[in-house]
């Protein structure tokens, strides 16, 4: 068993893994950067160490301090949480090489699914369906223009080496199909020092829905059924929900089965997720990414299915067996998570760091909130903007809403800009309400300016 | 449907139904005495009156007042939460007459279950199990001797107007039984202005287990399984749990059909509890008591059912059908519920009022608080010491125990003493922890000084 672990992680999520191991019995070991000598997560852990100032590359992305800390306070495990080292093939290695557990996938797993074109490749071969479009990396524009005419246009052409949006360029016909492939891998050359890009048909109209998935290292893999996160601002998830309303119990099916056999292709361990455009209008689903590690959006599969997901990962990572079956596996009822982020809605999502004069959080029958903030805390400008996730449940979707809307009500967040009021007005939104749209919802309305 | 509500209630109760309301999008109108005006209830109602001085007997005792702003506001019913006008007939008769939806029983159940020695024929006549003792009031010594007899010492003298543990006197021979008649008897008559005592044997290593009912004005009636009790300081309950550890699902089915038929035997409508003695070494139940409202510890309730209690208490109010039928009842996981008392447990928790300088409530999944505390909250001397009720809920009671002692150790409540440090212990306690206890268990564990 792990007896001591090491958080190298901050925020939210740092909090919520200490969380875990408390209620498991675990020690636990935060590390800060100078930055953070404040926080939450530093405040709740049993030890806690300055790892470096505070620009990340120095502190939190600094693996060296990371797995000196882990070794000298003999911790048994690290917990890499999401962003920072979470997808860092060459961290998750060196834990490895100091005999300390990751919690998480195989550096090699990682790999894999990191590399764009491998990912794709791997998951054809698995069976597992992929967008139309090249094999590979595309050589020669001749190659990049016959491919083009025979899935047709629009194409969208990905570096492989990209990712959270970037590298990726949308091309209409052949002339843009040129001209894009030369911009993106100069781009991608600069950006991630790898030029290879490939081209996929491009489909606008779709929902992003993603399937959870578990796995230990005795080969059960199971999946805790998706979450749709089609509501996005710049590829930032803003709303995520549980059930998604636009899959039934035959498609969360296919898709949870195909998301096993992308898990299982990589030999995938711990929790991961897999990432599918929904073609709705055509019931069709295509592989989009695997994110291997836990996800923001991991509580709301937790309110639907009862099952831990941190403490599950904790004991997969210890060499447990999965502590549930797939035909176990039920989900009741329905969970929202809102982002709330300390941003200005009014002014383009403009942070706004700062202060918090007066904090409340929401409570009652059906709300949860995973927060790293208190009265009194200032939010550093230097990370990420989250303040808390506001997650809501309710027996229906309905209910769901309005327990959210109510939350966000109460929620008392004083001395900086917040997404409440973006929340509240998308709640509000008709087209919201009835769970008809796409990925391009915030393209297509104002919510900020609705009436 | 009912479009506006009143709370004739404060704290969190007031906090909890307001929360509903909003979810189901009536208008609340909260009403709050002199001592109150900086309230949490107050603050989130859509609008709030001040009905009156300090004292509870001017302000939330004073139904004409809780009337008046009911009809000036065009209130359609009033919600009286537990205590204060809860389970005051003439109150429920009153708004009957100002044609104000009074969200509760009738006036007649209310009387029924009220009067002590009415209530017990009723149950024995309806067939559920009550304890062996006097038919109706005993009229004479001579009585009260030869039913002792019968039934063997040690016997309880109880006081037919009494409750909350008031008028109640145990008896271990005939001399204690006669002298005890006529004590409790001069008691009663001062205190409830009726000298009506019966009497019952005395049982003394019992659980207190109570199970939930719901029921409708079409003739209805559910239960939603049972909440053990047991933890209690002079009849005061300070953790509640669900399911209890010494109930199967026979014995549940068991209590379940008595406490239905117990409130069908008096037209029972609205949210109602019956309470057994659980003589768990034989296998017996025997009716309590039944509480004509909603309970303190219906979260717990909520949280392995799924049902919202309020909001089904409103919509049966309103002549709605119940929302859920008996077959369709699950119960699933563990809940429990530590009540965080203004209070001393290091001085025999002596009340502890005074002004919150920090308050910050835990999170995170598996947790709920129902509060009406905020940061820099006065809690008022006047009323009950209630800060906060924490439940938790897990899988299984280990982890619902854990959870909870997380999220106690979590709590930041500066500037009062409170009951944190007691839970803590109590979740330690090694008979805590097997459920091997019954309703002495604070008698015998000095809980505050184990080692």
């Amino acid at each position: 068993m792990i007896k001591k672990l090491l958080i190298a992680n901050r925020g939210e999520i740092a909090v919520r893994i200490i969380r875990a191991c408390k209620e498991m019995n675990i020690e636990t070991v935060a590390v800060y950067s100078e930055a953070d000598k404040e926080a939450l997560h530093v405040q709740l852990a049993d030890e806690a160490y300055c790892i470096g100032p505070t620009a990340s590359k120095d502190s939190y992305l600094n693996t060296a301090n990371v797995v000196s800390v882990a070794k000298l306070t003999d911790c048994d495990a690290i917990h890499p949480g999401y962003g920072f080292l979470a997808e860092n093939a060459d961290f998750a290695e060196l834990c490895r090489d100091c005999n300390i557990i990751f919690v998480g996938p195989s550096p090699e797993a990682i790999s894999k699914m990191g590399t764009k074109d491998v990912a794709r490749e791997t998951m054809k071969m698995a069976g597992v369906p992929i967008v139309p479009g090249s094999q590979g990396i595309i050589e020669t524009e001749d190659e990049a223009l016959q491919l083009a005419e025979e899935i047709g246009f629009p194409v969208i052409i990905k570096a492989t080496a990209g990712g959270g949006g970037k590298g990726i360029r949308v091309a209409k016909n052949k002339e843009e199909l040129v001209k894009g492939i030369n911009i993106t891998q100069q781009e991608a050359l600069t950006a991630f020092g790898n030029s290879g890009v490939y081209i996929e048909k491009y489909i606008e109209d779709f929902r992003h829905v993603e399937i959870q998935v578990m796995a230990d290292n005795h080969g059960n893999v199971i999946h805790l059924g998706e979450r749709d996160c089609s509501i996005q601002r710049r590829l930032q998830k803003l709303l995520e929900e549980t059930p998604s309303p636009v899959i039934d119990s035959e498609m969360r099916e296919q898709m949870g089965a195909a998301a096993v056999k992308a898990a299982k292709a990589v030999n995938y361990t711990g929790a991961g997720t897999i990432e599918f455009i929904y073609d709705y209008q055509n019931r069709n689903f295509y592989f989009m990414e695997m994110n291997t590690r836990i996800q923001v959006e991991h509580t709301i599969t937790e309110m639907v299915t009862g099952v831990d997901l941190i403490k599950e990962q904790i004991q997969v990572a210890a060499g447990e067996i999965l502590s549930i079956k797939q035909e176990e596996v039920t989900f009741k009822g329905w969970s929202i998570e809102c982002r709330i982020n300390a941003e200005n809605p009014e002014k383009n999502f403009m942070p706004s760091a700062g202060k918090i004069d007066m904090y409340l959080p929401p409570g009652g029958f059906g709300i949860r909130v995973d927060s790293g903030a208190y009265p009194g805390y200032t939010i550093p400008p230097y990370y990420d903007s989250m303040i808390a996730k506001l997650i809501s449940y309710g027996e229906t979707r309905e209910e769901a809403i309005a327990r959210m809307k109510r939350a966000l009500e109460e929620f008392v967040i004083e001395g900086v800009k917040t997404t409440i009021p973006f929340h509240l007005n998308l709640l509000e939104n008709e087209a919201f309400i009835t769970g008809n749209f796409n990925t391009k919802f915030l393209e297509i309305h104002d919510v900020m300016n609705q009436k």
